[in-house]
């Protein structure tokens, strides 16, 4: 069985085709895998110039042609006006539009299970703002997309360590409220359920404390022993592999030494503090619960240094790779 | 000038001995520093036992002998009963006390000019309240028994990193109704005096957001915008390097990037997480605000390992180091 991945090339402003390109001639795809691409020929060619690499691409004349083969990189071609000599480090409309454009066919091609995962180099939120998302993130985007309703979520991952968090981008005042029980079940439930679909038969996930030192028993702050507490019971009777309230400040610290395989953060900069700081040049981003398994690198389009050929694909190789566990049969 | 360091051993049931021990006999004190231990001459011994070191330490007979010199380490007995066969692993009410009475000949020291500076091995919270420590912590207590009223401040050091927070051990729920311009300003102003007392000529400050990517320009939490940024003005007006308000998740990374002495978080997790990430082993307390400058490992008293001789002095080391540079003249 062929583990077919399609890729989308990212903004064509920034690093996206030249990661894209060095991560397929860099001996990063199994033996198992094979992938398309959908998007315009001259943007890998010049993405390909960028990086030095000489990749074959076979360009396929339209979506029936999609018939991915182990071992092989196909294009799918997503036209975009003047892609040779797209400007570098600037969001505008059209590129904006494309990359929707590269993600819809992208949807398109699975939902005839023509491909088994996706996996996308950095974007850039803006230039798909003005291109016409009417979403707040690509996420929401291709939740609606795909007419899903049931619960998602952007999971990070680095060195082996996923996070789900149970709210997101809401002010830190109001997080203690929307914390419940449902909420935090959620959240172990998505991860789990990515995780084992990457490959982890009975993942061993830590939900987190809110409070300093998850509240020392109730001395500051009683979420712990309200909420997180009866939530964590809960998940158990479910089946969930999970444990706690952990104290906040030493969590990551015992995850690593522990080998667990996720932590489920109360809020953003809980998760995203530590996140950040262990090995950021290497974090991906996958958008969890959705019926296709999607993955990209946490880092940006980074404009700055676009078309200079010093983009790192060290994240851009690892979100491939877990593309191709959650998309292998 | 003498650099002159009060020692305090630590909790007797822990490894605080050990580490007072291996670091007077590893050659960390410089050439213009003397040390006077108050504690127990058994307490000590048994320290040099485990940790195989053979200082040569002057035995005092009362505290007016306290007249530290340049490259000695002497000894002011403060009796524990039992001292050389102390329970190792435990708290006990007399070691809390033992402890407690170091401390008040450490401060009375310090008020009839005998010494610059203290540093203490790790000591046990509990162990101080049965003993008789009627404050929440040590750092309260010592400010009592100063009768201090100005403003105090525990501060973190790692990796030359400082951090001194707004709140501390309090409900995350109430964090954003307790963080004022002025609690700002006092936090900048408690770690610009430590930070100049230990060397630094300008302290450049960074002070944290509260809300994740620092409210995104008020969309999510106004926090930045109504109390922290005018904050940084303020204290910007009163002569503090300081700038703020930055993103909580990347402000660790950009502080060791471009070379910032201090963070300013808003609560305990925000600057506890990355701390405890960044090198806990190498980590250290500073009492900031105290009319005498105190300084300890940020390790606890280790009573699983207490004993065995395989404590790292690491944190110890750098404790030592640090009341050095702020008790010089």
């Amino acid at each position: 069985m062929t583990t077919r991945i399609g890729m989308m090339m990212g903004d064509p402003a920034g690093i996206g085709a030249e990661l894209t390109a060095r991560v397929l001639a860099g001996g990063t795809m199994s033996a198992e895998t094979g992938v398309v691409i959908v998007g315009d020929p001259a943007h890998l060619a010049r993405g390909q110039a960028v990086a030095g690499t000489n990749i074959s691409v076979e360009e396929l004349s339209g979506a029936n042609d999609v018939a991915v083969e182990t071992g092989t990189v196909s294009l799918l071609p997503q036209a975009l006006d003047g892609a040779a000599d797209y400007p570098y480090g600037e969001s505008r409309p059209e590129g904006g539009r494309y990359m929707l454009d590269c993600f819809e066919t992208l949807l398109s091609l699975y939902k005839e299970k023509r491909i088994d995962s996706i996996c996308f180099a950095p974007l850039n939120k803006h230039s798909l703002k003005i291109g016409g998302m009417g979403t707040a993130d690509e996420g929401d985007w291709l939740t609606e997309k795909l007419a899903y309703t049931g619960h998602t979520a952007e999971l990070n991952v680095i060195e082996g360590l996923w996070t789900s968090r149970v709210t997101s981008h809401v002010p830190l005042r109001d997080v203690a409220e929307l914390i419940t029980v449902d909420g935090i079940v959620d959240a172990v439930s998505v991860i789990d359920g990515v995780l084992k679909t990457a490959g982890k038969a009975n993942p061993k996930i830590m939900v987190a404390g809110l409070n300093p030192h998850a509240g020392d028993n109730g001395s500051f702050g009683r979420e712990e022993l309200d909420v997180i507490g009866p939530a964590v019971e809960a998940a158990k009777e479910q089946g969930y592999n999970a444990e706690g309230p952990f104290s906040p400040d030493t969590m990551f610290l015992s995850a690593k030494k522990e080998n667990y395989d996720a932590i489920v953060p109360m809020y953003h900069d809980q998760g995203q503090i530590a996140m950040k700081l262990m090995d950021f040049e290497y974090g991906v981003t996958v958008l969890g619960g959705l019926p296709v398994p999607i993955s990209t690198p946490a880092q940006g389009s980074a404009f700055d240094i676009a078309g200079k050929g010093v983009a790192n694909p060290g994240a851009m190789t690892v979100a491939f790779k877990i593309a191709e566990q959650m998309g292998g049969s």
